[in-house]
């Protein structure tokens, strides 16, 4: 497969480029980041953003710090200070102490080169799981229409992405004409992100309100739903961007096939099902308004989780890097699992 | 019960008027309307809105006629016109058609005075209706707290309201403590117009994005969901702002009761089932931003119903002036409506 990819971080020593993610759709901006300084501002303040992106993130910052100082104080703490911008983004963490722990092993003056070429070398293995885990989709598709939820491409992982990556594989063999993609209140990140690279990839894109998806559902114009993962139980049951749940509750209500795209390093082995996995409440302030406008009164109460859970049984598929596994989940979630531990992108 | 009405529309010849809802809840400002082109701009800018509330302005804008020109062609014309101004509303027709009808029955010089009694007593008759609707309603209402969709209360109708008239109802009653409301994406009623009745009748109200309804259902706080009707068939199916389908399925799935509260009037006896039921599909632009303000790409596509279909089995029960009806609904339904029309609200 040779899915042309969108770019949205390029590392080219000793500058990070990012795209300024806060400023889309409206306009395209690249940050030229040269200090660990520079770095966590464009974290922290949402430039860049997505797990599997914050990764790639981590472990530049190790790269930054090592064109300053390639001692070890100094990089152990650039590691943990990048980490602390957004500690729930574990892999934000884990980039960074991956990308240490290779530059540690060589000599000082070493370190800044053999930083970025890890960087470097994180990327490309990123972009290869996503085009595996894309082909594997494709496989399992239906033809007709899909809808999405969130965004999951590009700008998430730094690859093809997860779920839009199989979207994006399934147009390219022309099994969708159409993707359907939900605004996401109330970040909008279907509304913002996911259309971008919709249209950026040529793919005839339709928005909806969050409220819409079971009408749409019902309406009998879409083929299958396919979503991400934040993280996954052993059983099967799926953390994923809060809305997730009613999709996969009318589309198991009209017999639409239900999707989760995600690496097998989302698969958390500790977590037995869905109701051992915490979920992330969010400021009541991004309910009830957007960006500077606010419609609802001011101090009213909200209810902001990130996310939500959906049971395992109403997960038609959920689609790796190493395979699709299909119910019941248990022992078959467990082996690919293991593999994907020993073959994983953290190397 | 003495529920102490919110106001929002009255009535004091020569002149309407209106809480502008179009600024609610920054700014509350009521509008004094002298003449049918102040009322139909109010009315087109969505200054008044809500159904049942345009029947009453239909009404008005007879009356607001009268003061000029109390000749049948006037006020003919008058009543077409104010009718024409949402056409897919047809509470708005048929209030300026019942209150034409009063005023032709009189002499010329009596018509406008009697126009205005027209209108107050219908106010009246509404008022009645609404309590009457939330006193059935209170009966079924399980203890706890209660869930709710889009606005349904007094700017909606002129009286308590339909779903929200139950639930302020109940609240006054001991028997909730705490109303969640969805933002109600994409007009934003839930987040702008019912919490601000919520907090203005002193129930703690709790705001939450329209795609987290299904997950605060599954957390088992919530111990019933209640919305309103736009237009019910014979076999209970059920039109309602988008967004209703998805709560009665998660509802449904969680063994949660989920009640409709309309007039008996919204049932269509024309109608056999939901599939009947035209769907008004609004612009695209609605989606994607809101007010001045937009976050998804230009020109981008849209999906954008104004209102879906709950099947009739997902409903625990049917909320009327008249009582309350349980499934099997048909002949019960039937039966109910029927009365309707010989003490219905247009007199």
């Amino acid at each position: 497969m040779s899915l042309a990819a969108l770019e949205v971080l390029r590392f080219e020593r000793p500058v990070l480029h990012v795209l300024d993610q806060a400023l889309l759709p409206g306009e395209e901006r690249w940050l030229a980041i040269r200090s660990l300084d520079e770095l966590t501002e464009a974290i922290g303040s949402l430039r860049v953003r997505g797990a599997p992106l914050l990764g790639l993130c981590g472990a530049a910052g190790v790269a930054l710090a090592a064109e300053v100082d390639a001692g070890e104080a100094n990089l152990r703490l650039a590691a943990k200070r990048v980490g602390a911008v957004r500690p729930t983004a574990v892999e934000l963490a884990s980039g960074a102490t991956a990308c240490l722990r290779a530059v540690l092993a060589v000599p000082e003056m070493a370190r800044a080169a053999a930083a970025w070429d890890f960087c470097a070398g994180y990327l490309e293995r990123r972009r290869a799981e996503d085009l595996a885990l894309a082909t594997h989709g494709v496989a399992v598709m239906p033809r007709g229409d899909v809808l999405t939820h969130c965004n999951t491409g590009t700008l998430a992982t730094g690859g093809v992405g997860t779920a839009l990556g199989v979207i994006r594989a399934a147009f390219e063999a022309g099994r969708i004409e159409r993707c359907y993609v939900t605004e996401t209140r109330p970040l909008l990140q279907g509304a913002r992100l996911t259309t971008w690279e919709l249209l950026r990839s040529g793919i005839p894109a339709v928005l909806l309100p969050d409220a819409a998806a079971a009408a749409l559902l019902f309406s009998g114009v879409v083929a299958a739903v396919i979503t991400g993962a934040d993280r996954i139980a052993s059983n099967g049951d799926t953390a994923n961007k809060v809305g997730t749940l009613g999709l996969a509750l009318a589309a198991a209500r009209v017999g639409v096939p239900f999707f989760v795209a995600a690496p097998t390093s989302t698969v958390d082995p500790g977590c037995a099902s869905g109701g051992e996995i915490p979920i992330e409440f969010r400021a009541p302030e991004e309910v009830g308004g957007f960006g500077g406008q606010r419609w609802a009164p001011g101090g009213i109460a909200a209810w902001n989780p990130a996310f939500d859970v959906t049971p395992g049984e109403l997960i038609t598929g959920i689609i790796t890097e190493l395979g699709v596994v299909e119910p019941p989940y248990g022992e078959r979630l467990a082996a690919l699992t293991e593999r994907g531990r020993w073959e994983g992108v953290h190397g």
